[in-house]
């Protein structure tokens, strides 16, 4: 579930929110089509999802470049699912668009 | 629990990772204690961390710069829990460094 990201740079789209206690269905449904709408866009890298039992989530989209992840926000505000997340899914939510620069990690299947 | 961050440009540093079973009380007491050692550093802006059930999890800290992260880093790795980490808390993580370029959002508390 670590998104397997080419070398630096590239985009990510850090989207942290948190949940209202609303229509737990209908927003599982909206984000698993919005996971696999992301993933048929062009310059689509990968995106990694966590959300706690208090609600608070984060999902981290990953981008080949800035263009790439503007013309996925013009998709996902068609889509509508921000527009009827203020109302519905979220009681607030943040949207921070980033360059990364370096990466490094650890595997304990690619250990030796 | 979403970060207050100021206007970019700012750092973030995302890490991502996939927890093992063990261990889950001492995983999260480091878990506390380095959340309140990053607050102390100089040039933290503020953190934002989630985990699900299936132990996948993301933690974004936010740093003034590229050096204010780079030294959080530094303590990080002298407090030990990313080489504690690896042997026993972690199956796989990974940090990607990246500067953060424009944001904006939703609060439902802050609409007219």
């Amino acid at each position: 579930m670590i998104a397997a990201t080419p070398a630096p740079p590239y985009v990510a789209v850090i989207f942290t929110s948190q949940r209202t206690d609303d229509d737990v269905a209908g927003y599982a449904a909206m984000a698993d089509e919005m996971e696999r709408q992301a993933a048929t866009q062009p310059g689509y890298l990968g995106i990694e999802s966590a959300r706690g039992d208090d609600g608070f989530g984060i999902t981290v989209s990953y981008w080949r470049d800035a263009a790439a992840a503007r013309a996925w926000k013009a998709v996902a505000d068609h889509l509508g699912a921000q527009r009827l997340g203020r109302e519905r899914w979220y009681r607030a939510y943040r949207v921070r668009v980033a360059e990364v620069a370096r990466e490094y990690g650890f595997d304990r299947d690619s250990m030796v």
